[in-house]
């Protein structure tokens, strides 16, 4: 009797799951026909997969009940022990959302407003965030914003590592499409979440086979799959994408056998492109093609009979299992003692010339038992200045409350995703690389997933300028400050000297946003410190947003930022008029009102940054003079193009920074 | 007698490349020492495949000769037909050059201004090439500019590619590090090499299984490396990366069994860093730790020591072999028939509101005879407007001489560096995208391979601006004219409507440089057509770097890029100021002039342009003004931040790009 049970209840299971995903494809073709676009092909395909997610159970013969496949409160969307479900295809968006709706995230009516403006439904899925004074701001349900293909999958794994490291309790689940598989971006992610011990991790294939032009196997094929995620050491299911059975088995695989498995489980689940409605499946020329009203009116007829079979023959299987309620429980909340720890940790002394990367990382060191913070490094820990810190907090060490760091090896898009993810839980991860690998190589992931969600990561660059020296060109970053102001919401900070780069570093952890720090490889002068060699005033309290005047002048203004403030002190020295020089080292936002002051002072003003002559600092002058209509005379003095190898010293004078060659272009008298 | 002379030659070459592999040591070293600043450990790790690759000959029992492994010429590094060497691990640069020095392509004397300023020696290898008037850049025998982890093995897959599609008999081969492997980028080219038939390609894998921060294994391992590369379909090779004889029998095999092989060879060769210095050898700190005097001495000794041995061992074994000439054979030079190809296909006739892309796209498919252009795509074919190019130009087509176009599916980066690659060997690629994508994902790919080396490469960023609408944040491209603006000899273009697009494009294709063509995705009206909406006088002859004076006016003067100029000549029409309105198709370089005349003429001035506030037309424009020291009012109209979901038209209104909401935002009166 118990095994007829059992029997009874699996088709249960199916047909009320079928229905369901009947339903949603209903909702989400209705949704893009209506809207007059969206991914019709691709949301059809993963819907299956999507309904046994949020709405499938699974037996646990141990405990004798039936458990949620998904933890989720559609009423607590933002309830920080839920699992969560990263939709790396972000284009098969109606489908989320018509999930969302059904399992009571928001009313099925605001499908209705599927991409129209001021809509909580965007055209691909927008994380949902409450802002200041309890703003909401994307789509309730939906864990992080995706669209731009690989970054999911990545964002994911950074939020399987959070829950590793700070003792959580929740299942990640990705769902990546296969021509997504074609970018190189998901091989890290790949790579990393096996090789880094993330077992609660279940990642799905949506694999129908088609692409936007055409077939994936035509267009650069992907087979062998299987055996290119065993190579990566995942473990692999395939299964019909379309049957619930397999997809249900594979789940109960995933979450019963927790203790045991020893690999994330990937699982290629075959489905066919338009799954549901019969005239399109297959087809891939309707990747972004709405069905027409005609298409959708038959398609729907297809869809209500099916489910109104199913609810003539649901009753036939009733549930005499209890099912598991859904318990929060989450670690208790770290303290929130930034300001404590900086208080009982003050910088050292500096008393010799210090590079830019050695002062970051003393302050990293010196404030590293805060436990929000999070250390990323792609195999340059010691050359950005992260040693220590990596040290105290290894990847590896025996108590796992102290595995604070993480060394991804080269792979700066994924480190930089997996960071997103992890700010998006509330941590403050710190992502260490080259300048021009954290902005460069890696810009569009800072983009979509730092920038566009507003999220609190803070972005290293090292090794930049064309003071980085004998490296060359490939390395020297000199568009890193362009490219970040480029991108809404983003602090751009340069520090000038190391002692500055140490003490301002603690108003970067303390200021609650995305940062990009832009610092040097090589020995260069202190300027804050008593006995410096500019006459300068030691100032020791930094503030974002706002530059230092770090000496006094009436005929000219130089503003500069980094440690190429040196050479315009310098200049200052060596002038025969009298120059002022200020010190800017937020250069996004600016500090408006010094630069007005100073305009208004002396009618000459000089911006000075060792970065190529667009996008930096003189830009950013020069809009603030713009937009306060300052009649000033002002000069530029920047990159005019790539460097070279060379010694910093020898880069310096050939390319206009040093300060005789600043004094030149700027037509100063020595004295 | 015969295999006994067999076993003497192949014991002979042995010792051969054993001598000029330890000469190379000994003078690479010498070169890091010196220059106190170089990549000890992982050049020393690949010299004995350098040595095998340059100077390398294998028994071709067929022709009963010896082959030199690698055709080359020192005195003609820049042969067409040449085999290609890219090292990917750009940082084992000092083992390159002393191959190079050693091969002849320049004295040994160069090697001791390595990374110096104005030395041709970079610390990273850069490409050699001979610009106008014979000025010669980079360094004589590097075939492409390295540094950047990732890049070498995509640009080679581009020179691969352009051998199968032009005739060309070369071979291509390319060296990765191990740490490399953890990036993604490799494994796009990894997977369109093989799917693409390029089997004239040999990979080395310098396995010497450490990196920067440690052991491979241990920060994120490659293995099971071998089963990876089957999985994406590769041959598959490990060697001793020190075993001569290993590595000579898998080039053998590399070439002699080329007609039969069916896929590209991978060959994992398992090194220790610092191969040849005892002291160091598996030594993870040295891989950019330079030997002290001390060591490089005591490494000399042992150097200098083998060399003498073996030149005393050396005379007991003769080659009695005949060795193949270099034989100098390449397809006849295509024709420099561009112009002539535009004056026989004029553009079309447009009488409706087009989209930017479609008018590029006809100006693709006219000149598409034009055998020097390539279109590469990844998987939006026809959402970049190349269908029909395409079609008269498939992958497959029947005629090889008519396959100029591929698709790789979707991988943007590899993409990218495979068109750099094709453009070094003097073709004119066309890359298809998202402007979000091939600017941003790919950034990093254009500047390394196309900005630094100024390689003729047309860059396409299709669906930008708020104006994409539906799809949302995600794709829409707000930044890309500011990104690409950040990059050194990028000329940057936006053209206003379609029959500009068209017919702008012809110029860019005759220009000689990498340009970024930004192009909108739906529908904009017609600007350059008789009966206009605007009241404008069509100009049917555009000129990159020229702006057009479309309006008259006296108090005002807008300057727009793109589709957005339609809002700017609303504006003229309804305002009941006298506006001019300048369409500023090029970005970069700016129409100076016609901004400085502008100025002087109305003494406001206004930019717009559907992209955010930072980095696009309007910094551009406030530099000329700033430059010029003009008195003007400056206005910018432009994005404060991210789009949303929505209607162009809706958005448009929303963010302030509307003809009404310009109006405001300016203080103009309506009539």
């Amino acid at each position: 009797m118990k095994k007829q049970t059992a029997l009874f209840e699996r088709i249960g299971e199916k047909l009320r799951l079928e229905r369901i995903a009947t339903e949603i494809r209903n909702m989400s073709m209705d949704n893009i026909t209506k809207t007059k676009s969206g991914h019709t092909g691709g949301s059809l395909s993963v819907t299956d997969i999507l309904t046994a997610l949020y709405f499938g159970r699974i037996y646990n013969p141990r405990e004798r009940r039936l458990e949620n496949v998904l933890n989720y409160d559609p009423c607590d969307p933002l309830w920080e022990g839920r699992d969560r479900v990263l939709m790396s295809k972000g284009h098969a968006a109606p489908a989320l959302y018509a999930t969302l709706a059904k399992a009571g995230f928001f009313d099925c009516q605001v499908l209705k407003i599927y991409r129209k403006i001021d809509s909580p439904l965007e055209g691909h899925p927008a994380m949902f965030q409450v802002l200041n004074q309890g703003r909401e701001r994307g789509t309730r349900g939906v864990d992080f914003s995706t669209g731009s293909l690989g970054h999911g999958f990545s964002v994911a794994a950074g939020i399987a590592l959070h829950a590793k490291i700070y003792g959580y309790d929740y299942d990640v689940y990705s769902i990546l499409g296969d021509g997504e598989l074609q970018e190189g971006m998901p091989w890290e992610a790949c790579m990393t979440i096996a090789n880094k011990g993330l077992t609660r991790f279940c990642a799905f294939v949506d694999y129908n086979h088609l692409q936007v032009d055409g077939s994936v196997d035509e267009i650069n094929q992907l087979e062998p799959l299987e055996k290119k995620f065993k190579a990566f050491n995942w473990e692999v299911r395939t299964i019909d994408g379309h049957d619930f059975y397999e997809i249900l088995d594979v789940l109960a695989y995933f979450k019963l056998k927790r203790a045991t498995r020893t690999k994330p489980l990937m699982v290629i689940a075959n489905t066919v492109k338009g799954k549901g409605v019969k005239e399109i499946e297959g087809d891939f020329k309707y990747h972004a093609v709405p069905l027409t009203l005609e298409q959708l009116e038959n398609a729907s007829k297809v869809f209500l009979r099916r489910m109104e079979e199913i609810d003539q023959e649901l009753p036939k299987y009733p549930y005499k299992v209890p099912i598991k309620e859904i318990v929060k429980e989450s670690p208790p909340p770290l303290p929130d003692n930034l300001q404590d720890i900086i208080s009982r940790n003050p910088s050292g002394q500096y008393n010799a010339p210090t590079a830019t990367r050695i002062g970051y990382g003393n302050c990293l060191t010196r404030l590293g038992e805060y436990r929000r913070l999070f250390v990323f490094n792609a195999d340059l820990e010691g050359a950005c200045g992260t040693s220590a810190f990596c040290k105290n907090y290894p990847e590896r060490a025996a108590n796992p409350a102290d595995r604070r760091s993480i060394n991804v090896g080269i792979q700066e898009c994924n480190m930089m995703s997996m960071a997103a993810g992890m700010a998006s839980c509330g941590k403050i991860p710190v992502v260490n690389t080259f300048g021009i690998f954290s902005t460069g190589r890696a810009w569009e992931m800072v983009r979509q997933d730092i920038s566009y969600p507003h999220l609190n990561v803070k972005i290293i660059g090292s090794h930049t300028g064309i003071a980085l020296g004998e490296y060359g060109v490939s390395h020297q970053a000199i568009e890193d400050v362009g490219v970040m102001r480029c991108l809404p919401n983003i602090v751009v900070i340069e520090p000038s000297d190391a002692i500055q780069a140490d003490r301002l570093f603690e108003k970067v952890l303390l200021y609650d946003g995305p940062v990009y720090y832009r610092i040097g490889r090589n020995p260069t002068p202190l300027i804050y410190v008593n006995g410096n060699d500019f006459g300068v005033e030691p100032v020791l309290d930094f503030e974002i947003g706002k530059g230092v005047l770090v000496r006094e002048g009436e005929d000219w203004t130089i503003i500069g930022s980094g440690p190429v403030l040196c050479e315009a002190l310098k200049v200052a020295q060596m002038a025969r008029e009298s120059v002022q020089v200020i010190d800017m080292p937020t250069i996004e936002p600016l500090d408006e009102d010094l630069i007005v002051k100073a305009a208004l002072k002396t009618k000459r003003i000089a911006t000075v940054q060792d970065h190529y002559k667009n996008g930096g600092l003189n830009d950013a002058v020069l809009r603030i003079i713009a937009k306060n209509r300052l009649q000033v005379e002002f000069h530029s003095i920047a990159l005019s193009g790539f460097g070279e190898s060379g010694s910093p010293k020898d880069l310096y004078e050939k390319y206009g920074l040093s300060a005789s060659k600043i004094m030149e272009q700027l037509g100063l008298t020595p004295k």
